[in-house]
């Protein structure tokens, strides 16, 4: 099972440091853009208001099951929670989406770092992905 | 960006006519199996009532970036869709988490095909991860 990249996240945020644990409570603009083959995967999009991104945490530590988190307490599985350091480092922002201009997005509501691999963009559909 | 599975799901579908295209509006129980090294991992994850499943759908077209849809009308961009054939076909589902035991997870409200690889689990906290 092997990723394609199909865009990059341009983020105000360049160094793990600097970023939030979560991006849901900052205003923060950021910008996917989309490769040239990509780039007519994203029309019809522009109707919903909310976006489900999903990109890869190059970063992260692959080979943790078992951790503290940033959080302190008691360490647990990386499976209960939301570290970027797991098996499959794959993020999930819920985000606002703002414009769609020639395969780049402008959205908020972001956590990613400058440079990081889009792999996934969906509509968000308040039905499926909000559970009561 | 090479993904590790870390289980399987068991699923009441076997085949892909068989398989709703959502799962959250059906009450059929689905199990996750968790392969060995990664039973640990969702130590503490009882917690939650709700889990997000990122699975892996093998049987998709991974080409495909403007096509239609299910629903018929207009050919879209795939990324406007939630079709399991895109360039990562990586589908989410927001599932009721019933019981956990021994690395088995016993939950409700998944649309997978039986034997999908499992890639991710996180616990589903509303504040990130229902927009309002």
């Amino acid at each position: 099972m092997n990723l394609k990249t199909v865009g990059y996240v341009k983020s105000p945020y360049k160094e793990k440091r600097e970023a939030p644990h979560q991006g849901r409570n900052k205003d923060k603009v950021f910008k996917i853009e989309l490769l040239e083959n990509y780039k007519k995967a994203v029309e019809g999009l522009d109707k919903h208001k909310h976006l489900i991104v999903l990109y890869w945490q190059d970063k992260a530590k692959r080979d943790v099951v078992f951790s503290k988190t940033v959080h302190g307490g008691e360490p647990k599985g990386i499976f209960s929670t939301r570290s970027p350091n797991r098996p499959n480092p794959i993020a999930l922002n819920i985000v606002d989406l703002i414009s769609i201009n020639d395969g780049v997005l402008t959205v908020k509501k972001m956590d990613a770092l400058d440079g990081s691999p889009v792999i996934d963009i969906k509509p968000y559909i308040k039905e499926l992905d909000c559970a009561e």
